[in-house]
């Protein structure tokens, strides 16, 4: 049996599927395709209205179209190839799935007829998918490819947003389809309920030591400001998750204090508080559970109330809340006071937060993968240039230069500064190459440790008493050193090596003051 | 709730496990621990017989265990970090499920009692794990673990090879187990009935023209001597599938024919076979669906007829067919001629190929992932000294610079050449610093032609009358281009750039000549 023949006269699968998502608003597509999608590009090429942007890896691209999402809470799509190519973009779809962030992955598949033959790159697209996703759909024929775009894009843009994943057999790319099909009404946040501030009121007023948790939409904007007004009004506290996906930070807005990493920091921090409101939170877990710890970091006596689930509308909840305790007086912002540079000398995780927030242009984006080496060090920023900061959220190391990437290109006319640990930099270190390509503005700071150093800070904390150098040699990655210099070159990217607090300072100074991709090995 | 204290007076689930999976024959570990993998990294530590081989990225630990099984038959460990490091090995373990090889991976997930919690790095690992696993299983318990082990190495290794996914809480990795398991007994190749083989022998007596499709064992030693003897009795062809995990080639071996990698030329090659026996392979089915072609590529009036499946002794049953027909006059083998150097000028993907077999040394294994720029070349080593060729079996790349490390770690005594398309190497580059820290005998030649090529020459293929820029640029890797010197010498490793044929003939007999790990950039 021969596998049919292609659509000439009239629009083929493929042309209605990437018509049907510029329609409903998709503009940018993150790419790597391979021959199953060969009519996806080929409608990429042909209709305009979608920026195609290739990465060399597909945790790039996926992980770039996290951070192009976080920035403007739109779905970008993604373009993969089979279950091996969507494979390779899973780890950043499950932090993507964790923000989580509206995306459209269309992942090509072999020809419908070809699939029950178990060719060498057969697989069952679809399990892999599942996991990452909140919507699988594999097309069967190009008259549905339409339709099962724009339910994708419904289902991507859906609060809180959702990953969708559309499965694309190449003939229903390439066979005769109809017309494209008209976007699809989206669900935006739901209302909370008057209860559920009412409760949240009550907690205010019974006056024992409240905190709200926020995360989403509650970290920017108008939330943020209501939030700050609740607890100028109240007293109340204001924290965020260890990672959030996205926080408004520096001069000008309302301090929110982050919650320790591990499990017996994060218990003392909360201690004595009677009430923990939730807005987009859920209540604090451990991120690794360790021997004799709680998993839980809810503290004993104290009662997590949520005010706004991660689907429902946590900006309008604050405000009726401000509202309704009369809280009317803007909430104490952080003051302008970038952080002093450190003195020269050689080169500590402080000294590059210093140095990064010194300089920092007025609104940057931080897409911050420091892990251990920038926890103790990030309330340093609070009185930096107002910026936005993107985290690691779902833990999956190697988010932080794709999602530069992503955010870069959602707002070109912003600096974007990715700080970034060395050994979760070598997951995705493909990203320096679309940022050489698409001449993103993004300046990229190595932590230089050459170590998994938090690993090494792991071995007590889960019990082990030490480890000889045979373990050692699991956490130690240098041996040899990584030269980023050369491997940001080797990309395209410009980079220089800096040894010093004066020479970091100097580079850093001298990329915030020009555009374009730029890397700084900062040696630890 | 606390999570559970760890074991302290007797061996932990994680030191019964690596005793285990050591006295079941496991001696390899490539890994790439996380928190939750601690104390499997503390047991390797303790315990002697497992050398741990660190990846900084998963791809490279799971492509270099296939490597290393390849070439010893034996599974090696891999140590992947919860659901996103598995998800970040998955492409390389969906090519080791299509070889296949037996290995055992150990994917760490987070306590039993921490799971439900929805923290950020929790996911469904078995999930994961199933689409590429032939068995999966998650340890109940610290005191079945080592049990669980031994049942994950005998079914990695029940033939052909199997790929055991065994997925390890971490609080059965800290707390008390027993006692390490015994090895359990393993199902070698089942024998091939006295029916099968004389099916055969009436297949090659009927006189009609006979190919037999060979793969796995069927493709050295014993078997393909075997093989060779039928086809110098009987005129019979052999012929392997275009990609083989492992084939003996070059001087004093038998030639196997390569089929054609796109489904109309290999039609046109298996034309006029009236029987097509199968040795460890399965009908040849075309790599992709292309419009208006078949996916079944055994031609018309072809009958297959199996031999041996993949879990049967297909070198028994070569050696009983030869037998039983007489067949005792050794194969032709092919002559030791190397292929003549090049001309001196712009290097061609005729040039490499020719560069690399006439300087190639005795018992050298080539990982062959040259793709597109390879295939019409590949006859040319056919008379190079004597070598094993690794190709990618299961079409997802990036397998080429893993499976290399890993086949260079099973045989430290030989040279291995690694012929690398420029595009796949990108997807696992971070192979490099694990050859370099390890000091791998591999000389690696990258194949920079800068662009997808193999996408570019399927536009036609899949009936796309021409691509314009935008989609043009979705297959052009160049702008910037990628700079292979600078990449390998980042992660410690010699570089050279040739961009002529004497030049490139200079740096690869020098690399030929030396010991330990170098990369060769031939600018095409």
């Amino acid at each position: 049996m021969h596998q049919p023949l292609p659509a000439t006269n009239s629009m083929n699968g493929a042309e209605s599927l990437v018509r049907t998502l510029v329609d409903s608003g998709v503009e940018v597509c993150f790419a790597n395709p391979g021959t199953s999608e060969m009519h996806f590009v080929g409608a990429l090429d042909r209709i305009e209205g979608m920026r195609p942007v290739l990465g060399l890896f597909e945790g790039v691209v996926t992980g770039a179209a996290d951070g192009y999402a976080r920035m403007t809470g739109k779905p970008a799509a993604t373009l993969l190839h089979l279950g091996p190519g969507l494979a390779n973009g899973l780890a950043n779809l499950h932090n993507a799935r964790k923000v989580p962030v509206p995306m459209v992955n269309i992942i090509g598949d072999h020809a419908s007829a070809h699939q029950g033959f178990d060719a060498p790159l057969t697989s069952d697209v679809a399990a892999f998918a599942r996991p990452v996703s909140h919507w699988v759909h594999s097309s069967p024929n190009a008259r549905s490819v339409a339709a099962d775009a724009a339910r994708a894009v419904q289902a991507a843009r859906n609060a809180p947003g959702q990953i969708a994943s559309l499965i694309l057999p190449a003939d229903t790319a390439w066979l005769a389809a109809d017309r494209p099909a008209a976007p699809l009404p989206v669900l935006g946040p739901a209302p909370v309920s008057d209860s559920a501030v009412a409760q949240s009121v009550a907690a205010l007023k019974a006056g024992g030591p409240v905190a709200f948790l926020l995360r989403g939409e509650a970290l920017r904007g108008r939330a943020l400001a209501a939030a700050g007004r609740i607890a100028a009004k109240t007293g109340a506290r204001l924290i965020c998750d260890t990672f959030v996906p996205r926080v408004e930070r520096g001069a000008g807005r309302i301090r929110v204090e982050r919650l320790p990493y591990r499990p017996g920091p994060a218990l003392e921090f909360l201690e004595g508080t009677q009430t923990l409101i939730l807005v987009g939170a859920q209540a604090p877990i451990a991120f690794f559970a360790y021997p004799g710890q709680p998993s839980e970091l809810t503290p004993p006596g104290c009662r997590p109330l949520v005010l706004a689930f991660p689907h429902e509308d946590g900006t309008g909840a604050l405000e009726a809340l401000a509202e309704a305790i009369g809280a009317t007086a803007p909430g104490k912002a952080s003051a302008h006071a970038p952080p002093a540079l450190p003195a020269d000398g050689p080169i500590t995780a402080e000294g590059i937060m210093r140095i990064a927030g010194h300089f920092l242009p007025e609104n940057a984006i931080i897409s911050d993968e420091t892990i251990s080496s920038g926890f103790p060090f990030y309330p340093l920023n609070e009185t930096a240039a107002p910026h936005d900061s993107l985290q690691l959220s779902g833990g999956a190391i190697g988010d932080g230069m794709p999602v530069a990437t992503g955010a870069a290109i959602a707002c070109p006319d912003r600096k974007v500064v990715s700080l970034q640990a060395d050994g979760s930099a070598m997951y995705t270190l493909q990203s320096l190459w679309t940022q050489a390509r698409e001449k993103l503005d993004v300046t990229t700071v190595i932590y230089a440790n050459r170590a998994y150093k938090v690993l090494m800070d792991e071995v007590a904390g889960v019990g082990l008493g030490s480890v000889g150098p045979r373990g050692q040699s699991m956490f130690d990655i240098g041996n040899p050193d990584l030269d980023w210099v050369k491997l940001a070159e080797g990309m395209g990217v410009e980079a220089v090596r800096a040894e010093s607090h004066a020479a970091l300072a100097a580079a850093f100074k001298a990329a915030m003051g020009q555009r374009g991709p730029r890397l700084i090995e900062a040696v630890l």
